[in-house]
This record gives C-alpha cells, structure tokens and sequence, in this order.
C-alpha cells in the first residue's frame, strides 16, 4: 500500500504519541493535514543550507507564494529545523548534530510522524558533505550499502540485553534513478559504491588532526587503501542508521554526499 | 603543569590547526589571547540555554557589561554555540547534535582550542537533561563513572585496524566538590553514582516509543532494574567519551545532570 511501516506494537496502544524532538504530537497537531502529501525527504547538514534547499526546490516546483518565507515546521524547538516546500520535506541534521546517536533519534520521530500522517510512497534522500576516497572534488558518491569501519554491512542496534543486526542495503531502483538524473547534468562527476560510517570523525576516520591520535601517517594511507579496495568510496557517519531504519520501515531510501 | 595535554605528535608538525566546526584556526585567530584566561567549560544542551547559562554566570560573577550582549565566538558557523562569561565558556552541545560522535567531534576541537590558547587548569563540567532511575524528577547526578550499555566502564576508540580502550573515571574530588556545593542549596536532591551512557535514545535506552521496538515492557523494566543494581543513576549519550578524552588529555572532567 505504500503506507509506512512501524515495527512497534506498543505504538498503537499509546493514547498520545509526542515527537518529543520535532516539538509536535498526535494531540496537539492534526499531523495528516500537515504532512499527509508529502512524498520526499531530503535530510541534510545545517539549517540555513536545508532553508536554502527548500527554497531551491520552492523555486524549481514552481510553487506559489514567498520563497523566501518558508516556515520552520519546529521552530517552537530550538534544536530542529525542519522546512517544506510543496511535497518535499527538508530537514536539517546538524541542527541534531552530526553521527549516528543524532540522526537515529531524528530519523525514528520523523519515520513515526510520516506514519501518524499516513503518508504513501515516501523517499528518503540523505544528501550532505562526506570524506571522498580518490574522488575528485564535488564529485558525488551514491551509496549501494551503507558499511561499518571494518568495511562489513549488518547495522548492528543495541537493545536491553541484545543486539538486533539490521540490514544496511540501499534502494537500488532508486540509485540507478539518481546516478541516471546525474547525467544530465554537468560538473557533477558521479560514482556509485560502498559507504563507510563511522562513530568518529577524528580518529575513526584515520584523521591525524584530533586532540588524541594513536597511529602513524602510514596507517592511515593503509587503512584508506583498503577501504577503497573494499568498494568504499566515501566515509560520513550517519549512513548505516538511515539504511537500517528505512529498510525496517518500508521507507525507499538513499544517500548521496 | 596543569597544561593541557594533547596526545597526538603529529599535532606539532601542523603549519595551521583549522578548527573547522568552530570555525576558527590558529592562524586566523590569535587564540591565547581570546582564551587563555579561560578556566571552566560547561557543555550543555541547546544554543538558547547555554546562552542563558552564561548570562547567569556573567551576573553571578559580578561582570562588567551588558550580560544581554554575549557574543556567540563561534557565530560565523550556524553550527556551533560558545559563549563566555568572565573565565567561563559555555558551549551547547545540542548545536552539534546528542551523542557520542557529535560531541566527540565538539570535544577533539575544544580541546585543541584550550591547548593552543595555553589554558591551564582547567575543568569542564557536562550539565544537562538526563533520564534518571528511581530519581525523583529535577534530582542532580553527580557520574563517577561512565559505563555502556552492559554497565561496564571502559570506552572503546576505534582506530584504523584497532580498538583504543580508554578509562571512564571522572574526577573523584571535583564529584565530591559539586556534591558540597549542593548542600548549599535547596530543592536539588543530589545523589553520586554511575551512569549508562548509550548509542541510541529509543531502543538502545529501553524506550517503547520509538519507530521500531523489538522487546516487552517487562524486558525493559527487568533492564532498568539491573542498571539500578549495578549502581546505574541515570542514562544519557555523551559521558562516555567526556570522560575518556577529559582522562587523556590531562582534564579534571565532571557530569552532573
């Protein structure tokens, strides 16, 4: 039916569902009327550059009214932005910060919020900078599997005395449609390949700039080449938790750095 | 010396350190100069509170100026909050995001920040919002220790092929010092014990509410009951690595939330 999926059976026993992170609730918001006609989320790094990403898309959907006066959905909330234009949702990330922990908390609010609207058909598309792996500049990586730092794919969720290891595959009708929109435009050099997410920036990602490191130059140019020789072809920190989440969920999901 | 140490030779050979997420670097910004005199951090939750955190500090402390008029000293980047008061820096975490990646992140740059400008002595103090166990609500904890979501203590760093455990002690006599300064004042029960730290807010912490949830309430109950037995006072998603880079790099180092 294209509806999303919750795998929580306790969810529909709740009176009120309160999406504590978004400032909005299943009480106090009428969460269909606002957002049942969305059909694409684009999560992405900074508020003003996710303002500025709805303002885009404001502008190529031919949209009526003021571009420039696009509502942050959760503006009651000083940690989210959340912008929309048309049926297209943008939400910024580091307005809940960078890493897994962040966007897992963000992901499972919005995945509950597009459920209570009803939504239908929905893509996610995680867009955003990553570390490239031999890419040239401003090239574009869109991700088959999202892997861990061993270069290996099960998402691996801790949960009270277990872990439940998840699927990190990506949609991919949904990659072959982006590296083929790819096409026609130009300057934007674009690869398809593996994602590696790491739970550090500094020393998880073999930078030699951090407060604290413990290995040689060396170590980091062998750990990259093995990535690469894996399939990697770029290093974020947020992939495996979007893959996992939209896999269990029904959501068609990608990303694209 | 009461220097900051920074574990990393490489660190020295650098022409430039760029600060990137506070958008500031040692050639652009004459950083003893800005916070040489600094002696405590306090990292905290959103923007707007770790403002109001140093506006109180600021009239507390008897400071000359309008405490209205606190620059943000990081307000060329939309991602970051740092504002000071006199020899305190208040810096929101929430700017970067829950987590142990994100303040990871956060932490590395300060941290470098502090051992550029010369600071020494210096302490840094997590405050913030935390889930308590069989705590009345609005009681303060004071960590001794950080321990994950098995309720053991040490952080692991993942590195290029390898795994870095680092120690999660906090310092005994600033624990005892902020329990002091609680009998001061009234209405803050105040209690010292572990906390968990964990990767994920819904299901990683036993909640029922999130998008997916794979376990009974009676799990979760059994869960938080074994954290409590294991001297477990209060769970959240940063103490961890606060407490292994404040051990590392020569920070008395504390949480209280």
């Amino acid at each position: 039916s294209g509806l999303v999926r919750i795998k929580n059976p306790h969810l529909d026993l709740m009176e009120e569902d309160v999406l504590y992170h978004l400032g909005m609730g299943t009480k106090t918001h009428n969460l269909p009327a606002m957002f049942g006609d969305i059909k694409f989320v684009c999560v992405g790094s900074s508020p003003n550059r996710m303002r500025a990403f709805a303002q885009f898309m404001h502008k190529e959907l031919g949209l009526a009214g003021d571009r420039e006066d696009l509502a942050d959905t959760c503006a009651g909330m000083d940690r989210d932005a959340v912008y929309r234009a048309g049926p297209v949702l943008s939400v910024s990330l580091s307005a809940h910060g960078m890493g897994v922990p962040s966007i897992s908390i963000m992901l499972h609010e919005l995945t509950k919020l597009l459920y209570h609207a009803k939504c239908r058909g929905i893509t996610i598309i995680r867009t955003g900078t990553s570390g490239g792996l031999r890419m040239e500049a401003g090239s574009v990586v869109i991700t088959d599997t999202a892997v861990d730092s061993s270069f290996k794919p099960p998402f691996e969720q801790v949960v009270p005395d277990d872990v439940v290891v998840q699927s990190t595959e990506l949609d991919k009708d949904l990659a072959e449609e982006l590296r083929a929109c790819s096409k026609e435009i130009l300057g934007f050099p674009t690869h398809v390949g593996h994602t590696t997410c790491t739970y550090d920036f500094y020393e998880g990602q073999g930078r030699l700039d951090g407060a604290s490191c413990s290995f040689s130059s060396e170590k980091k140019l062998e750990y990259l080449k093995r990535a690469y020789d894996a399939g990697v072809r770029n290093i974020e920190m947020v992939s495996t938790v979007i893959a996992a989440l939209c896999g269990l969920c029904g959501l068609k999901g990608e990303s694209s750095c």
